[in-house]
């Protein structure tokens, strides 16, 4: 079961692990018992946890919840990887927990990666074709979305990061334009932007979606191992 | 007198009260009590420090002593104000006590503003030549130089931003290429690039100059006020 909860202070998430869960059969039970974990994720956004959540469910079950949180976390200026290591470290001692974050970059090959991070300021002042335009005076339009997941066991433990990238080329604005730069970038492999892709099929290639596999691989290896050391240790 | 000291865990700049000022009369002794203060000026880099210690050396007498403290301070995402002031906050806490920060930033007007506080990084990964072409597309090549003093006397209090612009253009580079992108601004009124002009006219026009003129001007303004608060209550 995968449902949105919402309350003043919290958005929240929750990838139930018993709704998602085939069977009742023992190993399964156990592999559950073996990480009995709440993981946060730190986000305000109700779009971003809408993506988030249809890909979590998409998958196999999870042996851990997730809940969103509403934190009021720094902007930082920085190399993405960084960006997101130091933002998971913050969310970890405001949780104090196992918490995971996530941060977006449109990266222009031919600014070798910027605006990456800051790409919210410049759409915001830009537009659609304020970012074409700035490409204007190079020859190179490839792009590539990034998304990287930070995640961290808790505030004692260094975070460890999921990159997801899905390469493209930015192109003047078409589709619907609700959800930042979606109509500008055009995803290798595909005649559609983002903007016009159905949801369903950019979830299965977006930059968020390979981080967050990643990340949710990483989870399920995670109790796996663990499940498999209390079993040697009966 | 104003010199540079350096220790492991500070750069130090002193502009001291006492080589400064004239005369030993009672009424400037009176005024260097009324504010018997030591602001930090939260910096690391040895350029700044040197320019602004310039800029401060070359008024009037200072009442107070100025000490440039390396903080590790988080770089922000942000409208430029507001970096200025949480950054100041951050930084009246780390010192526990008066603080000025200091950021500067290039903005395009044809960018509304940007790149702004995130210069430092499309300087170093498009250099020069890059920072002309992401204008190639945009006919309106003006941009300003910002420089934001943030101040605050102590923790407990707001900050005060203090802002400078110089007004100018982005040109091809010309000029030493040791100090950031002052080889591709060049002011308005000027057939020179920042990079091109001795450092002392360059002082009286700059974008640093400015602001930190507007702060020294509020802080000796206060260290009056506060004088004749004093006489009064004799």
């Amino acid at each position: 079961m995968v449902c949105v909860v919402r309350s003043k202070a919290h958005l929240c998430i929750r990838a139930d692990a018993a709704g998602l869960r085939g069977g009742p059969g023992r190993t399964v039970a156990k592999q559950a018992m073996a990480t009995p974990q709440k993981i946060f994720f730190a986000t305000g956004n109700k779009k971003k946890l809408e993506e988030v959540a249809a890909i979590l469910a998409s998958g196999a079950a999870l042996p851990f919840t997730v809940e969103a949180a509403k934190l009021d976390l720094p902007e930082l200026q920085g190399e993405p990887e960084e960006i997101s290591k130091e933002k998971c470290r913050i969310a970890a001692r405001e949780v104090g927990g196992a918490v995971m974050v996530e941060d977006t970059s449109l990266c222009f090959n031919a600014m070798h990666g910027l605006p990456g991070p800051y790409i919210k300021w410049f759409l915001e002042k830009l537009g659609h074709d304020g970012l074409n335009r700035m490409l204007a005076g190079f020859d190179d339009k490839t792009a590539y979305a990034q998304c990287i997941f930070a995640y961290t066991p808790g505030p004692d433990h260094e975070p460890i990061t999921f990159v997801g990238r899905t390469e493209g080329r930015i192109v003047p604005a078409r589709g619907p334009s609700d959800f930042g730069w979606d109509p500008v970038f055009q995803p290798d492999g595909f005649d559609l932007t983002y903007a016009e892709m159905e949801k369903e099929a950019k979830n299965k290639i977006s930059h968020r979606y390979r981080s967050l596999d990643k990340l949710r691989n990483h989870l399920l290896a995670n109790a796996e191992q663990q499940q498999q050391q209390q079993q040697q240790q009966q």
